[in-house]
């Protein structure tokens, strides 16, 4: 049996479009002699639809889809279709996978473990199903699932997050193959992990595993595709383009012999995080209807960075840097601003920041004089966003933020200020790996991209005189150790100091993280990158008690 | 039996804070003769304590105050506690009641329904338990139950929610009463919902039912008290206040006879909604350590009603009016902004923006000269979110932000202008109910706290020559219903022409509102009064394709 496989990108909610996409790959499929067109998990609607999915219209509207438009095109010759979409029985809605044949709908394999952590809220849409059977496609014995379904191993994972395992129910039936439709978001490490369990998987239940997942930015989750295939020896016969649409195809029979050739394990690397961020970033500003960005560049490392992934992903003439020297500003940052832009290729402009000021000064403070307190670096920052946002509005451009991590944890960044923008493009990378990201910039461009003095200089934020980062925060490699601890691993503070850093740091870190909670809440979706980003997948309280900072 | 009920206000997280008020109250209760004291679900941490629940060590915490601080009150003569707090077994977290007797945890009733809609996301931390028993209370067989447990009676409800019903389990044991700890938010339209469901299960099942619900705003969310006392016959006996802590007694044998006087219903009108608002307001400024407040005055119905709300929460002598008159600003504005400060005797300083405004024209115009489109209405809502935020930040003032429901769902504000500040008062009030609460409160005070030109002009932005509202949006009477019927009651376009709208008005406002999704992306969180708030509740993608809107 030939099976195609429909790596697609869909833009979530737009059913015609996607639709549309699903057809002309069936047509590509069908030509190219699949017995079988697979697309992945809500293949209409995209995933996640998130709360479109209350609105019955809609549901409607995906079911009428998938009713007149794709289940006919399976009447006659046409081969069969798998394909990912809602199911609702009375008030229950089910995330399915549709097997589609003859223009009938021969089965529906309904999603049992629904992901309600990190960025999920599977629970808040679904329920979960228990039944579950056997598919036969041809003479294949299948297992049908959907995503998260395979994600609960007792002999792979050391803890299980849901008290059944669908693959336990569906493998007392003996099948030969595992098909799983995606739609799996990227964060760091998560290609080794998923190519280790999908090998574990089809050498545990001596089964070939076709594994399709959804490819494309949406809002701040990155899916990368990476789509998999595994012979019943759990080796590595095929991966699909890591963030890009694909159609592929495979033979079943190879899916029972030894590999023909070897596919190299993946695990990713700053090259990785490269690749999703201008995935990410494309996307977002694409299927919000924006083509073209404008971000502010400080010549520091941050908005170089965000400002060469920007060329990258949108083509350096969509891109317009502004540089918005302060009274504060060094020379150097305008001198090295105007060389990236010259290094990228990138339309730039100059705009000092004296004048407005300089007003606000005069409309403000008694004496006409700065304070220099920090209600006037805020205002600096301020104004650059105002201007940035002028841009934005004026002529059409997604605005940038090039906030890093690190700042946004600890809230070392103004509201309205330098967080102004559409999309925090770095938002989830700790400042060391924008050090490093810069350094791989250079280094497969075979050239300077980001300025030497840009990369070596101590980060600062310029907004009163000779101020360093490092004035009110602890040295980055401390600080994005410490970060990563207590907000990706959950770790209290007392945890981290027992792992040998200074008391007084993690206590000054943790509480800035505490406090600065109200500044995350009114940031622009930023692109997900490690397994802890602050955003959806981030639920705190702002208004709070302090216990547990202070309980060290 | 003599019960103490202590409805309270925790702050989340603030497990030392809230351990005191516990220890505290249970002295009063013991104090008061009572043979039980009970405190609401979750006491110790206040709820949600959302995903400070994911930290171990916070969780630890909080056992340590349990079985350390409060358990041992009961030791020797103290008479028992019923109260709310976290459980875990291995690997899984329960949200349980616990009984505390002689310095024993004397048993554990775990919540079965875990809800998940709305606002709620209690999946993601805890496990269902189905494990039910009968608690003795002395002689009296009693249910306990947490929150969500008994909202799925299959005859009040037309549509249940989960499968299950623990009250079917447990009534089959005949407990004479039921004890629910609740923290359950405010929407509109809940007091009646919530008092005739509670009687309608009483008379089902014959028995007394004493519901305690926390108190205090937390975020957007506004616990509104009103804890509940009906007797076996459904008859309520007693309401707690609403919108205040409280501590009361009830004697048991009251429960099982006729009531001795009447309480009326409660139905929620707009004085509900005033004492919420202010109780919200209050609390958001105090939790986050601020006592003082900030907001732009423009002489408009929205921003009056937001500084009465914030005069009555934190009295006139804390809150600070801006006025900030633009260069399209009529005169009348600035004298309705300044007659409202004195009405209510608020401070207020007037600072033109028409230099800050002149400054940038000079700037980013190339022929210096306005041009009056969408970005310099924008620019000029921004100076005034600098100026605010400015007065903030030096001053030490929460910046209040003023915007109304119907404003923010069809985007008609602007990021980092009008939406600057910390919390959004009225975003989740509808401009109908503005000028209701306006009225409300003239009427309450027995005289003109809103200028009556402030109720009677048409709405306007004031960023342009003569700009009205209504130039752009359909009227507030049509525009706020649909918008309830779409945000709130999840209704297609297509199901809200059928009602009578005009299909050009109800597609124009419905794609307004899910063009806007990004500027709702970053505001400031807001008070939640309607079922369906923006925030947390109402999760959309903001890239998304429009399919659903154009399909009308």
């Amino acid at each position: 049996m030939r099976i195609a496989l429909a790596q697609l990108n869909p833009t979530i909610g737009a059913l015609r479009e996607n639709t549309d996409a699903i057809k002309d790959h069936y047509r590509l499929g069908e030509k190219g002699g699949a017995d079988l067109v697979v697309f992945t998990e809500l293949a209409l609607c995209g995933y996640p639809p998130r709360d479109l999915l209350l609105y019955e219209s809609f549901l409607n509207r995906e079911r009428e889809l998938l009713t007149e438009e794709v289940l006919p095109l399976t009447e006659g010759s046409g081969p069969p279709i798998m394909i990912g979409a809602t199911h609702r029985q009375g008030n229950r809605l089910y995330n399915g996978a549709f097997i589609l044949e003859h223009g009938n709908i021969k089965s529906i394999h309904l999603k049992t473990l629904l992901p309600y952590f990190e960025v999920f809220d599977e629970e808040r849409y679904f329920t979960r199903c228990t039944d579950r059977q056997i598919e036969m496609l041809g003479n294949l014995k299948t297992a049908v699932t959907v995503c998260e379904d395979i994600w609960n191993d007792r002999d792979f994972f050391p803890n299980q997050l849901y008290d059944v395992d669908p693959l336990e129910w569906l493998f007392t039936e003996e099948p030969r193959l595992l098909i799983n439709l995606s739609a799996s978001p990227y964060h760091l490490g998560k290609h080794r992990l998923r190519e280790e369990m999908l090998s574990f998987l089809a050498k545990k239940y001596k089964s070939g595993i076709i594994y399709l997942n959804q490819v494309g930015g949406n809002d701040e989750l990155i899916f990368d595709g990476s789509s998999l295939v595994f012979n019943d020896r759990g080796e590595l016969l095929y991966r699909a383009a890591a963030c890009d649409e694909e159609l592929f195809f495979i033979e079943t029979d190879d899916l029972f012999q030894p590999a023909k050739k070897n596919v190299d394990p993946d695990s990713d690397d700053i090259g990785t995080v490269l690749q999703l961020l201008k995935l990410g970033t494309g996307d977002y500003v694409r299927k919000t209807g924006f083509s073209r960005a404008v971000l502010g560049l400080s010549g520091g490392i941050d908005s170089a960075v965000v400002a060469a992934l920007a060329a990258e992903a949108l083509g350096p003439e969509n891109v317009l840097g502004l540089i918005m020297p302060s009274p504060y500003s060094s020379r150097h940052s305008v001198e090295d601003a105007v060389e990236l832009a010259g290094n990228l290729g990138i339309a730039y402009r100059i705009i000092e920041i004296d004048r407005p000021f300089e007003t606000y000064i005069n409309l403000l403070n008694e004496g006409e004089k700065p304070l220099q307190d920090v209600a006037e670096e805020n205002l600096q920052a301020r104004i650059r966003g105002d201007i940035l946002m002028h841009f934005s509005n004026r002529e059409g451009y997604m605005a940038l933020v090039a906030g890093n991590k690190s700042e946004l944890a600890v809230g070392y960044c103004t509201l309205y200020g330098d967080m102004a923008g559409g999309l925090g493009v770095i938002s989830d990378l700790p400042k060391m790996k924008v050090y490093e990201l810069a350094e791989h910039l250079n280094n497969i461009k075979g050239k300077t991209i980001i300025p030497r003095r840009t990369i070596n200089k101590a980060p600062s934020a310029e907004l009163s005189p000779g101020q360093k980062d490092e004035d009110s925060l602890p040295p980055y490699e401390v600080l994005d150790q410490i970060l990563e601890m207590y907000v990706e691993q959950n770790r209290s503070p007392a945890e981290i100091i027992e792992k040998g850093y200074a008391g007084e740091t993690v206590e000054q870190v943790v509480l800035m993280v505490d406090r600065a909670e109200f500044k995350r809440h009114q940031a622009a979706p930023g692109l997900r990158i490690t397994s802890r980003a602050f955003g959806r997948g981030w639920r705190m309280p702002i208004a709070r008690g302090y216990e547990y900072s202070k309980k060290v």
